[in-house]
């Protein structure tokens, strides 16, 4: 997909005290190969390409993740989704052009599918297993930051243990929780989720989410986020909102609450979007755009 | 496409002193994805995969111009086609298996469309526009080389601005002229193009180019050019020839005149080619190769 | 194609002295864009997208080899797929999913078609021409590792030159002859191969492969490789088998016998496989794993 837009952020927080107002852009091709065998495994592969505005160029590629998958059940090898990060509802408070939540996006750092490249960790490798079932969908997986060994007693280089399920029931209620041990190769950091959503009817729906942040370094508590979201369709608009509260205490943080409200224009194969959202260090940030799929 | 041919230059000229004569060769990808909304528009991406001899591996990929075009008019964002660069006569005395015109190319730098990479300016952002309509082709952009606002004071880090107009007669007859200020972010380096070209009848072309090169240092006064080119096919066959008069003071350079001939022969679908030309340093450059497109 | 297996080496041969088991995945994809002219000869372009375990990200893209086919003969340019490394049954004795041959593959070194990068060689260029009719082969290969000619002296710059031959009969008799002259850019590193394979029936074929390996430095001396090796298919099952022998005298090594069992498990579009080898150094490798192609 391609997306481009206006992004202002207060005190130009984003690019070190020069311009709050930028023009920013992904470009995102996702690769996916397969081959069926003849008793109907698949099996495959699938990495992205991708541009970020700032880039000197498109990535060469991110490391691939190898699969296979045979009726309910996929296996994936190597740069895997993670599953924590891949919870239905998980980010289900994100909105405007940058798909974001500066409130309701979990503030931990966990493991997920890297765009780009391993960077240092060259000898990560991952395991991810998923089973479907109708409206339930169940994900394990595991990373291994270093699989060589050499590194065993390093920070950051413990194996990373995730879980997650969703389930949705047929009067429009959906369940998302998920779990993190050793988050992002951090020893003890431990990162929690469930989320809820209710789709009153097929143009509104509210939400809530609590994450526990677990935490790197023992000077930051990153705390625990309750986000109240909803969003509201009429015709090809729709408005999104919400309001989260986090009461961790770490370096940046000057208030509890941040809020946000969106919009969206379906253009019928691309979207028009803004949001305004104001973080937890009280800086405001408006994003609008445009954004479509190929 | 693809091209592969040989490439002499005298003196060593473009190996620093060792071997005249060099297998050169190149291939691109040019990416296009996109993209039609219900209402008409097309959003797309385009960004190239390149190689050429002396690169160590293909490009990792250019980075994108995201473009959104209805009906007239194209709106590009980061990685333009400039106005300046997409002048329809600007390169018309080109010729031999490498497009090249020693004499008659503009010598100023300005923005064009990025083969690779932004190298150090990744902060570099452009917007343009082009209109169409018939015969007639308008473009305007605007290339700011950090978008940061970081680097305002710099040199080279002057917002570029160029506008192109192109447009041709039924009978035979086109004019193109094009302008860019502060090219390639240097300030007050300035260049203007006059082009026009007469078609005779199917088989014969002639025209002549004037460039105002402008200049990035004061020691190097790089001129003003003047060529004058012509062509003429005959079946498969077909003759260029140019003479080339720049008038600037710029260090390498020993006479006043450069002049080229070449000569393409048609495979259908691929093209056989050879030029040889003599530059502003009286060096003589001989090129011959295939050159053919996917 | 992408596979995917567990490589356990002994004594952490692959990590050095870390864990000796590791998954280790390949993902590649062959890029391969042609045209065709109104005679008949067709032009290309061929280059290669891989990641390997280990690597940060997908390659950029090798280099690629630019082509021109007419008739029975085909002319390479660029990163060519080089005479000796193409020939037909030197790679014969090669198994499991990472498809090597710890006792048969030849020890020394010589240019082949890189798989991502010309690396520090950049202004590398290679010419091949193949000849095919019928069952017989031939090909020729010449790579000058730096065509500016400013490194004529230096040690590694000499100009490779190869050539192959390979012949099949109707009985079941196949036979393959190559020789490398300065591999890998060394003087004097020449290499000879000659191998021959018969099928005894269509399920089971035994062949022979002679290797005289070369030698860059003079403290190595990689000496004389001879291998037997056979095969046995039953249904979707099929058995490899190697027993080798290397007269030569280089650091590391430590017996003159390396011999290697593999089994293969068609899927019908993928491949399950494994192998046990034990090198010249006698340290164990097994490997298992799943492969598949696009």
């Amino acid at each position: 997909f391609g997306r481009t837009g206006l992004f202002y952020y207060e005190n130009g927080h984003r690019t070190g005290g020069g311009n709050s107002t930028q023009v920013s852009s992904r470009l995102r091709f996702i690769v996916n190969a397969t081959t069926i065998t003849d008793s109907g495994v698949k099996f495959g592969a699938r990495f992205r390409w991708q541009w970020d505005q700032g880039d000197a160029a498109m990535s060469s590629g991110s490391p691939p993740s190898i699969y296979a998958a045979f009726d309910h059940v996929t296996v994936y090898v190597g740069n895997v989704p993670t599953a924590f990060d891949s919870a239905n509802l998980l980010k289900a408070s994100q909105m405007g052009i940058y798909d974001r939540s500066e409130g309701g996006d979990p503030l931990g750092d966990f493991f997920s599918f890297e765009n780009k490249s391993y960077r240092g960790r060259v000898n990560r490798v991952g395991l991810a297993v998923e089973y479907e079932a109708g409206s339930l969908v169940a994900r394990a997986s595991f990373v291994n930051p270093d699989q060589t060994g050499n590194n065993e007693d390093g920070i950051g280089f413990e194996e990373e243990l995730g879980a997650s399920l969703d389930y949705a029931w047929d009067n429009g209620l959906s369940l998302s929780t998920a779990a993190v041990f050793n988050g992002s190769g951090y020893k003890d950091n431990d990162q929690y989720f469930v989320g809820a959503q209710f789709a009153v009817n097929d143009n509104a729906r509210v939400g809530m989410n609590f994450i526990n942040n677990g935490s790197i370094t023992e000077s930051d508590d990153l705390g625990q986020t309750l986000v109240l979201y909803g969003n509201l369709a009429w015709k090809s608009v729709s408005f999104d909102a919400y309001v989260a509260n986090n009461d961790g205490d770490w370096s940046g943080k000057t208030t509890d609450q941040a809020y946000g409200i969106g919009v969206n224009y379906d253009l019928g194969g691309a979207r028009l979007a803004a949001s305004l959202q104001r973080d937890y260090s009280e800086l405001l940030s408006i994003d609008t755009g445009v954004r479509f799929s190929f």
